[in-house]
């Protein structure tokens, strides 16, 4: 039995969105999975009978509090100990539940996860990745995208490691090809960091810790060619996340919609996975719609299925 | 009279490329401008010959050596004393031309721009930009796009002096709109550089300098609503405008091509300009099409014309 848990208070159109979401994704789960809804009771009933939905259906968690976008994420993750966020990482910690997803407080999402569920051991930095859509028969993984932005190289040769495993695990590579991101195909290219990194993990790839195919431009990381797995700091994969976005949004304007363009668009992405922390953790944009949460909620179960967080444990404990 | 030189060796298909790019300029140079062709005479003139166009319609200096790719820049430089490059440089440095182009190794045009025409005054870093197009009546400037990869926050907030004065001359925009690429909008967001720059912008904009909007997400740069000139560093901004070529190419593979996207095609770009230099200097893609050369000698032109250099050098004067 899977369980997943959701912050049903989470994200701006709480807890409508959330529980439509969950709704959405009940048909669509893995048998014996089952959505944990942490949030108000009397809330989330409303917005299930107006559904139609059993509420039998779910296990729901009774919250009383709500952590706002406003609040301050660490203070308010102590403050309101039965905050929906609270309440679920609590459970997470004590495996009541086996993954985490909310659209709520991003800053209070990453408290749980470096105070409640706690780093990996040997991981230094967790992160955040993304899903980005490519020419190739699957996307490709692009990491971190927003939560280091400032990097030691070491840590983005942690990333490779990190992202290997989660690749191997959640998309089924077996030796998934590792890439730095980078300005020109060379060892010697790129800023002081980047050269550093590449000798790093240059060195990893020779110990057979992943396979390290090399530097790769921007220009190709969306062909699906060179890499399945593009390691960057957060600055960087933050700012090739959102310049997708703003281009699929043009491109939306204009008309020039298709398959490739569409896993742009955030509601697809199913929220970011929070990885090298010891249980499933998934962000979701603010402002999710019922489809964004339901790909959340997929992605969730699909991260706690292929037992993702243990290949990355796996690796960094041989690793060592 | 304008005099604008044009390395007639340069590029992945010189001197063909180069000098048919110089013929289909011609007809569509400003009255008073003339092209200054620098290469091998004989073969210049072989294609000019092919071309059906009168040699008298350029300047032509006969040059016998060529500064190739796989050659050191700053040693080619100094030993292919006769190469069109270098010669091209000592016709610019001496006042002979009024700004240089060329396709070729953009190493040494590096080298000529730094040491024949070096640095204006005050200036800690030159840059080189690049036109990003926009759903706006006019195309916003991206810098460092590549030329320093490793930047302190002075030296971006110098970006942003040099890229005002810029879009002032060349796009003719009164008070341009400087914004700080970053992940977020708020003053505190970004890395430890950007947090930096963002401060020594802000205080610039205070005192008058320039006109600083804040911060710019990516997902906004093509929107062209909040900037006309966004400020990162090379290894940032390299990453983006690569991205924009590859989604570009991408987007034509699919079928999907339209004004907007076009202009992410490198040929419409008309090279990349060097500024912060004490002369106009712009360096094209090594696999540059005549149409890409047509373009870089126009720009060329309309950066001479509008005295861009004459301008960022008062605006350092100024700024002292």
């Amino acid at each position: 039995m899977i369980k997943i848990g959701l912050d049903a208070m989470g994200g701006d159109f709480a807890p409508e969105a959330a529980v439509k979401g969950a709704v959405m994704a009940l048909d669509r789960l893995k048998e014996g999975s089952r959505i944990v809804l942490f949030g108000d009771s009397a809330r989330i009933g409303e917005v299930l009978a107006a559904e139609g939905c059993d509420a039998d259906r779910f296990d729901i968690v009774h919250t009383t509090e709500v952590i706002e976008m406003g609040d301050h994420p660490a203070k308010a993750f102590q403050a309101k100990s039965d905050s929906s966020i609270t309440v679920g990482f609590g459970y997470l910690a004590k495996g009541l539940i086996n993954g985490f997803a909310s659209a709520g407080s991003t800053g209070a999402m990453m408290v749980g996860s470096m105070f409640a569920v706690k780093p990996i051991e040997g991981v230094m930095r967790p992160t955040i990745s993304s899903f980005i859509p490519t020419l190739a028969s699957r996307p490709a993984v692009l990491m971190d995208v927003g939560l280091n932005v400032d990097c030691k190289p070491e840590v983005l040769a942690q990333y490779a490691l990190i992202g290997s495993a989660f690749a191997k695990s959640v998309m089924g590579i077996e030796s998934p090809r590792v890439a730095l991101l980078n300005i020109g195909e060379e060892p010697s290219k790129g800023n002081a960091q980047a050269q550093a990194a590449y000798q790093l993990m240059e060195a990893d790839g020779a110990a057979g810790k992943y396979n390290f195919v090399g530097n790769v431009e921007s220009s190709y990381i969306f062909t699906g060619k060179i890499a399945d797995v593009i390691i960057c700091d957060g600055f960087v994969g933050n700012t090739i996340l959102k310049m997708a976005e703003g281009l699929y949004q043009i491109n939306c304007r204009m008309g020039h919609t298709n398959d490739f363009w569409g896993q742009m668009n955030y509601e697809n992405f199913g929220g970011t996975p929070v990885l090298g922390v010891n249980a499933p953790v998934t962000i979701g944009h603010g402002k999710s719609t019922p489809k964004a949460i339901m790909n959340m909620i997929l992605s969730t179960e699909r991260t706690i299925q292929t037992n993702a967080v243990g290949m990355i444990r796996e690796a960094f404990a041989e690793a060592k």
